[in-house]
């Protein structure tokens, strides 16, 4: 859940006068059904921000039943979104070889959080999560990324699938991390420029995203548990890109 | 603090049985001021099993004030520990070299338990405590573990300057993870019997521990931050010794 300090807006202007000054918002709440000329114009703001909505029944609203909220309430976000199409040219000019974690279906704020903290540390440029199905981007995940979610820009997109096609013209290696994989990242040349993808701990990557990676590593497991948390199988590829790029 | 599973055993005779029994104790609460001869056997039976014991006022177990306590209550354990005397021969022995990680003042349950469950997936051998200021082993540190606890074994020793030398004796190299270091652990030779020490994340491993390690090695970090989770920089030793070795 998002903590109290991100502060609501009610409303159906109201929201959308707040995307189009720029605020940063980390989810929409849209009542069933709702339906009109505003509504429709609401969408489509939504949809080119890339801003998660949640449709929800109309008793959802009962705790901002002395707010105005027409079935529409934004909550904002502390965190900064930004646009991969914007970023893109800067990291493909530099002389260091981009490097960008993407993450799909990584919904658990806490993992979120740490799997950012990591991937700051790791000098990762961007974390790009996909627009449905990624973890709210309140103050609670701001602060288990111990401050990272302030530093490291995070693009969020409308497909994964499409983004990935994008990342590989522009002659990124894509490296799935999978349980389904042969090859440990240690074998997996990672000195170019990367996109790693990584998972969830219950689902792990989806099956059409798996196939448009160029490769897929495993990180070898010896124990009997056979489950690595994410943000520390994710801490093990990330750290396997600057191990190879330092050397 | 421990879950209500970790049932307690309460008064000096009942503990004492239950340490003579071979019973798994996490830690025994003391009265401040106990005295009588009764309980100084106890506390010899406590050193000798390197159980920790605190020191509390009475009003700490007004909790138990229906329980005959004497003063004295035990906490059991779902982690059975081992005498890493016991240990070292058999891991001497084998073709493998052995792999040990030493935690200095991890003790923050969650901590201590994702490190384990890192370090049983990396193939660690054991898991080296302090009997003092170590995380409590209740059925937290289980849970966080994803029950690699029931599989690794954990020992808790009187001195961990005291097994470092041990170590040391039998040919293992002690790597100590702090950022006091120049070298990356991607530059240190990881392939013999190593014994890897990590610290807490406020305040790191003890300088005189630090003094006693053949190297020390720091992970890079690239960030603004400059803070990787505890779990996280452990599973990328840890992780390094396993690419090492499987090269």
């Amino acid at each position: 859940m998002d903590n109290q300090k991100d502060s609501p807006i009610y409303g159906i202007r109201p929201v959308m006068e707040a995307l189009e000054s720029g605020m940063k918002i980390s989810r929409v709440v849209v009542k069933q059904g709702l339906s009109g000329s505003l509504v429709s114009e609401l969408m489509v703001l939504l949809k080119q921000r890339n801003v998660p909505v949640q449709y929800v029944p109309l008793e959802a609203f009962d705790k901002f039943k002395d707010k105005n909220h027409q079935g529409v309430v934004a909550f904002s976000s502390p965190v900064e979104f930004q646009n991969l199409e914007h970023i893109l040219p800067k990291l493909l000019e530099r002389e260091i070889k981009p490097f960008i974690l993407m993450l799909d279906g990584v919904t658990d704020v806490r993992n979120f959080g740490a799997i950012a903290r990591t991937a700051e540390c790791a000098g990762v440029d961007a974390i790009v999560v996909p627009a449905k199905g990624a973890a709210s981007m309140g103050s609670d995940a701001l602060k288990t990324s111990a401050g990272a979610l302030n530093h490291i820009p995070v693009c969020r997109v409308g497909s994964l699938k499409i983004t990935i096609n994008l990342l590989k013209q522009h002659g990124f290696k894509v490296i799935a991390a999978t349980e389904k994989a042969q090859k440990s990242p240690f074998e997996a040349n990672l000195t170019g420029a990367v996109a790693i993808v990584a998972g969830s701990e219950d689902t792990g990557i989806s099956p059409d995203i798996i196939k448009l990676a160029d490769e897929l590593v495993r990180i070898p497991i010896f124990g009997k548990i056979e489950s690595l948390n994410v943000s520390v199988a994710t801490g093990v590829v990330l750290y396997e890109v600057v191990r190879q790029r330092l050397l």
